[in-house]
């Protein structure tokens, strides 16, 4: 096969050697390198991710959602800091579309995972800025890319699960988690849509003291609404726990899961989600860029309100309106 | 606003009058016209459904999904032929991607509806043939157009449920009903992934004779897990029913039930699915037929195959191999 995607005579990236030593100021800086928005900034982000490539893949990637106070940061502090016991070492990256530079974003404030985050084996990510969840996913790929070049042998993909967040997360991960809290009766009404049908685990945390057994009878139920889905994940059947991020019960015993999610799944299972995964954001992007670019457009730009306005009203077909709107796209 | 979508000097279609009048052969003659692939047609197709947008909308639209085996031909003839008794008329029209001109698709054989077919009030159309869903689902959409033109006052769209069917059928309905079998344990197990979630009724049939019970504890189950969803409507909760195709026994208590859901989303509530529907139904539209373009493209066709297994093989990153794609479009 021909077609090669980066040229091979460009200099070698100065940043390329310290990377895969694991020199924590080199990633961080290749962090910022494919975060920023400049051209000439993107040119070198694109070949420092193609010489990297070759040294990625080989970490274990996990999705992690839950909604705001469900214990979250805590949970993953301390499941973190067991894997690091186990002689593992784990980068944590994030994804919230809402988060704006500088403002208060998911894992913005470190302070919350403060005993991992002084770690050396440890890396902790905020989740980028950005307008839109492609942008802020894409680059949480391309920083998945460059933790694993640092050596990093596991991953977490956190997400407050903010529009179409988990989607995108599970899109990228080998295994995805959402963390539930306890809850009885009517409370349980009002998951956010698809999201459970997405997870291979389900952790119902907050397990500790008055709402213990709530969460056990929550996670009876949750089990037993899963038996009417089918599997995200061919070869593994979903799985129900509970936790507790305060006394650390159930916490140490996810990554036990994880082990037996990698058996029963396989290398091949794995090899063919990721290749399934890498096919379909080319895709996604060639369609986002090509949507992107019909939208700029002058004369497109001219008519889209009003078009819209009119098939919203039944007053023009989709067909027709869509129709109009490719004809000015393409200056006919 | 301006921009015109057909221009109104065309010579008004011969086929228009009739068809509002309710000709059953005019109606045929205008369908068979939409689902040509012949350009001529498609502009006479474009300018009848411009012309009759006016008169279209005022149906009730309901979406029903069911595997093969499930009694949905024979409960939809019962469910259909009780619609007739109330005074209602009903045009029955089918989704299914993997039918082919000719071939043995759902509804090809009308003597599975043959009470029905034979009623002035109803009329049965089988899913017309296509290589891609997109192309499916528009031909349905604009053939649900015309018979509400033509007067018919309840339209159902049934699809078998092959690939993304039944999130193309919801996509154009008022109102989604999913009809189960009777299962117990472990069975449960292995529902299509989504198709629980778009449920605003579930209908648990064959609830007759040795599997009357079972059908009961399957509907309880299923009720059970809706708590555990989202409602796709705002303003609705979705219900779980039994019946029995063979022996009518909640067949008829199913319009009931569409009529409390009408009562509850409200006007308001429908003609804004409708309206978002439409929206994204053009947006979809315009993505489809620009990724069409980029693969006919022969430098894009020349590089496809080979990006496709960089990418899936880890050796190019998607969005470098995106890149790739949309220079060679762009001819740079």
């Amino acid at each position: 096969m021909s077609a090669p995607v980066v040229t091979s005579d460009e200099a070698v990236d100065p940043l390329l050697a310290p990377l895969l030593a694991g020199d924590r100021r080199a990633l961080a800086q290749a962090i910022t390198l494919i975060e920023s928005t400049r051209s000439d900034h993107r040119v070198r982000a694109d070949a420092l991710l193609a010489a990297v490539l070759p040294h990625t893949g080989r970490s274990v990637r996990l999705g992690i959602t839950g909604v705001p106070g469900v214990g979250k940061s805590t949970l993953i502090e301390r499941f973190g800091l067991s894997l690091l016991d186990r002689g593992r070492s784990l980068a944590v990256l994030a994804i919230d579309p809402s988060s704006k530079r500088g403002g208060g974003s998911i894992l913005g404030d470190k302070t919350r995972m403060e005993e991992l985050s002084r770690r050396r084996e440890a890396f902790i990510r905020p989740s980028p800025a950005g307008a839109t969840l492609g942008g802020v996913a894409r680059r949480t790929r391309e920083t998945m890319l460059l933790v694993e070049a640092a050596g990093f042998d596991t991953v977490i993909v956190e997400t407050v699960g903010v529009g179409q967040s988990e989607t995108a997360v599970s899109d990228m991960v080998d295994m995805f988690i959402v963390l539930l809290l306890p809850a009885g009766g009517d409370d349980l009404q009002g998951i956010k849509r698809g999201v459970i049908e997405l997870a291979d685990l389900i952790v119902v945390n907050k397990a500790d003291g008055d709402l213990k057994a709530t969460a056990q009878r929550s996670a009876a139920d949750y089990q037993h609404a899963l038996r009417m889905l089918r599997s995200p994940t061919a070869g593994w059947t979903p799985e129900v726990t509970t936790s507790s991020a305060q006394t650390g019960e159930g916490v140490t015993a996810i990554w036990d899961v994880v082990e037996r999610f990698n058996a029963a799944v396989g290398e091949k299972g794995i090899q063919k989600r990721r290749a399934e995964q890498a096919r379909a954001w080319m895709w996604n992007e060639v369609g986002e860029t090509l949507l992107a670019e019909l939208k700029k457009h002058p004369e497109v730009r001219r008519l889209v309100g009003g078009l819209e306005r009119e098939v919203e009203a039944g007053r023009a077909t989709p067909a027709a309106a869509a129709r109009t709107m490719l004809e000015a796209f393409h200056g006919r």
